[in-house]
């Protein structure tokens, strides 16, 4: 019963070689454990939407939607662009398409890996940014109106049932870190309701359902405080929920905090699918070299394995995320390894090796 | 000739402690320099919002628009908000009103204030952000339309004319930094285009606009890889344009790299008016306590000087711009003032003495 049909989704540039490292570990785990997979490659990207026309198929679609989980490297490429001046994205097509709402990215300091900011608290960082991953501003992306040269407009929008859903999840994964770091949780809304309607009813919305989850503590913030405080005190914040391009805005401010893009895992989850990808791009300066850095990636398949474990009542899937994790923070911790986006001169081979070489034998 | 009229308008909360600190400043400037300031002061504000049910009234305006210049110290309340859930605030109503595209918020190291960042180049960090500050997300305040308590939206709206101007302003302001830096300055237009036709179409005027001038570099950067960046390298940023949301943002998050809403000055910019202001809020917290650090006032008023004095030839002004900032890097530089937000406890009073009597005798 613990057989996984998995979509693997290199994509472009070093998504390939991130992804190698991922497959890697996932077969170190098939061997420690009693979980099997059946991976299955899709293909997609930039480079397909130069050869063909189209970056990613509906047979491609369809094969990830059949998936139990979907593992994507990266996709893209700034210079291949459409007609309308942007880029394709296929990641966007299946947040909305398979109705991924919550994008959930940790932002936690990995013992080892250098910290930001000169505060010795620095290293209590560890919070949750939820980003709605269907609607808000991207709810306009590829439907903005240009008028006669002179005038654009992309129309943010939010939904009640959107919000809601959002909501529960991050008090739902509130009250989940709270049962294992023992102490009460919190959700801050993070949005810019004092100027706008839309996020008005957001927050309106927002704490309806907060009602619904007594035993967590609900707040709000503004999101220019919030970038604010992201810098003077990030070890406040325990779950944080938030409009699409905000969250977009913020994972990256925060993953800057804790060693940046290579050190930045996340999950698009939706009811029915799921979708893990580091949050960092294909980086075509450094693509075919063999240095990136695939600790994003690889905590993105344990972010997998946890949802595979919670959803299908998987032990060993449980089991098998946590351990993923503790290898990443015991390979960083040893200060055995180091990514050249770090500093180092250990390439994505080595680094994936240190980290299974690191799980529970 | 050197004679002005300034419209004084305290607000609330802080907004009257540090107003206070800047007028002295002021005053300080006519014992010193052969200018001379007619203050008018110009009510407005929540607490006036709430007696009377209009946070500003037209008379206030037209006494704003009637002024040489205008000197804002902070208005709004969080509980005090309007029907839609939206709050007041008159700050917003001026830069629409007065058409003050160009939000400009310089964002630098102060020798002697905490810096957030761990790495020694923070103390190199000096860039100039300009918000553009009449449309953008920003155009939908008032208009988002809720529909059934079901959908609510908000329109982003980027015009050709404004980001023509908004494009020339941070051109020309690179070109200045450009002279007295001695090198060649780079103006980068932060975005989302890669994924909105609003942005795309902005990166197009935007580059229109740089090739009028070819004696700066004209670069472009997401909004989310820069959030990044202002983490990972900010010293390597000179002008950065963008959109009023993201710039919103940006200033928070810049702000909090060099010392926190109390050292960041701001302009609102337009071609017949300008208002300065500090980037803080009123800050209900502290309100009365004379512990504001006034030091984002007081450097709002040397950008005042400083605009004043380009816009009227006057090298008395300029000087005098000059003058206020010098003081305030010697009063921090030498460790001799310290206000509370950094840990000190000097109050509003305090430091702002200890800045003036550091201006040039
Ligand atoms: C690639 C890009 C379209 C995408 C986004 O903006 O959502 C990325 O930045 C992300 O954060 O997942
Ligand atoms: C007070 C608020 C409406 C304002 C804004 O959002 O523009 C403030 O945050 C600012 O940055 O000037």
């Amino acid at each position: 019963e613990n057989s996984f049909r998995l979509a693997i989704m290199p994509g472009d540039g070093i998504g390939v070689e991130v992804m190698e490292a991922a497959t890697a570990v996932l077969e170190a785990i098939e061997k420690r454990h009693d979980i099997g997979f059946k991976m299955e490659r899709v293909n997609g990207g930039a480079r397909q939407y130069q050869e063909t026309g189209v970056a990613m198929t509906e047979e491609g679609f369809e094969a990830a939607e059949r998936a139990d989980a979907i593992l994507f490297g990266a996709m893209g490429s700034p210079d291949i662009r459409h007609p309308d001046g942007t880029e394709p994205a296929p990641q966007l097509d299946m947040r909305f398409r398979m109705k991924l709402y919550a994008g959930l990215r940790p932002i936690r300091a990995i013992p080892g890996v250098p910290l930001a900011l000169a505060s010795p608290r620095a290293s209590e960082i560890d919070f949750a940014l939820v980003r709605e991953s269907t609607e808000g501003l991207f709810a306009s992306r590829g439907k903005g109106i240009v008028t006669d040269d002179k005038v654009a407009t992309d129309t943010m929008r939010i939904t009640r049932d959107v919000t809601e859903r959002v909501s529960h999840f991050s008090f739902k994964l509130a009250e989940r870190r709270a049962r294992r770091r023992k102490r009460k949780g919190t959700v801050t809304l993070i949005d810019k309701s004092n100027v706008f309607r839309s996020f008005a009813f957001m927050r309106k919305i927002f704490f309806e359902v907060a009602s619904q989850h007594p035993d967590v503590t609900a707040a709000q913030h503004s999101i220019d405080a919030t970038a604010l405080d992201l810098i003077r005190r990030p070890w406040d914040f325990d779950v944080m929920v938030t409009e699409n391009m905000f969250g977009d805005i913020l994972s990256d401010l925060g993953a800057g905090l804790v060693g940046g893009m290579g050190f930045a895992p996340s999950a698009d989850i939706g009811d029915d699918h799921a979708l893990f990808q580091p949050c960092h791009g294909t980086a075509p300066d450094i693509a075919g070299q063999g240095i990136a850095n695939p600790v994003a990636m690889i905590l993105s398949t344990a972010m997998m394995l946890d949802w595979l474990g919670a959803r299908h009542s998987s032990e060993a899937c449980l089991e098998a995320a946590d351990e993923i994790e503790t290898a990443v923070d015991a390979a960083f911790g040893a200060g055995s390894v180091r990514p050249y986006d770090i500093g180092g001169s250990d390439g994505t081979g080595a680094i994936a090796r240190a980290i299974i070489e690191r799980l529970a034998p």
